[in-house]
């Protein structure tokens, strides 16, 4: 069954974003940057989720563009799924339209693949599943 | 400490968007109208939290706004604390901008009050806390 496995949250600079968060008891776990994306990430554990704050390293980069034009705001929802395979395919049979036909092989060997924000509520949604074993 | 309670997403018709979720094996376990707010919500539960889907039922509405200005997409941001009043206190002494002086009084007998975007990376976050019998 699905689960929120994060929300990517785009903010102009972690340092100060992260302040309001530690207010709340929640602490930022790891920070990591991914200079492919052009990305900074501070990984915030929430229940069984997690918030990161992603922090772009150039204007050039997704997370850039995005604050440019939008500000800052929810970048994506990332839910956690057991069977991403049989997701894809279930999605592709309602019509669901999806940013690309492959998946994607993450960092940590998890894979995921993104729905297109107007087949989904006006908001990019990330699929996931943690480990390529469990395919 | 701090939980997801649930995401709001702004959808101009709930008809039209629980299919997504639908096809990820999730369900509608709930439809309410609140006329005082203009609002009708499909309540989608995802782990330990929880997907509103909200529909305006009338354009000069909070959502209704929210849609006309920047159509559909993430609302609010719930987050679930055990000690509300602990948690204003806290972020008040942060400086952390609240939208009121006030817990309001939810439906359920819920406590909850609103932090100003600026003050939380763009997103309009709520904070709650289930029940008055736990202050």
């Amino acid at each position: 069954m699905a689960t929120i496995d994060h929300l990517g949250i785009a903010v102009n600079s972690i340092a100060a974003a992260r302040g309001f968060y530690e207010a709340l008891g929640l602490s930022v776990v790891q920070q990591e940057e991914i200079p492919d994306e052009g990305v900074r990430i501070a990984v915030i554990p929430v229940g069984e989720s997690r918030i990161d704050l992603l922090e772009p390293t150039s204007r050039d980069s997704p997370v850039g563009r995005f604050l440019a034009e939008r500000g800052e705001g929810l970048h994506h929802l990332a839910l956690h799924v057991d069977d991403i395979s049989g997701t894809m395919e279930s999605l592709r049979a309602r019509g669901v339209q999806l940013l690309s036909d492959d998946l994607l092989i993450g960092s940590r060997g998890g894979l995921s693949f993104f729905i297109h924000p107007s087949s989904a509520g006006g908001v990019l949604v990330e699929i996931r599943q943690d480990s390529i074993a469990d395919v």
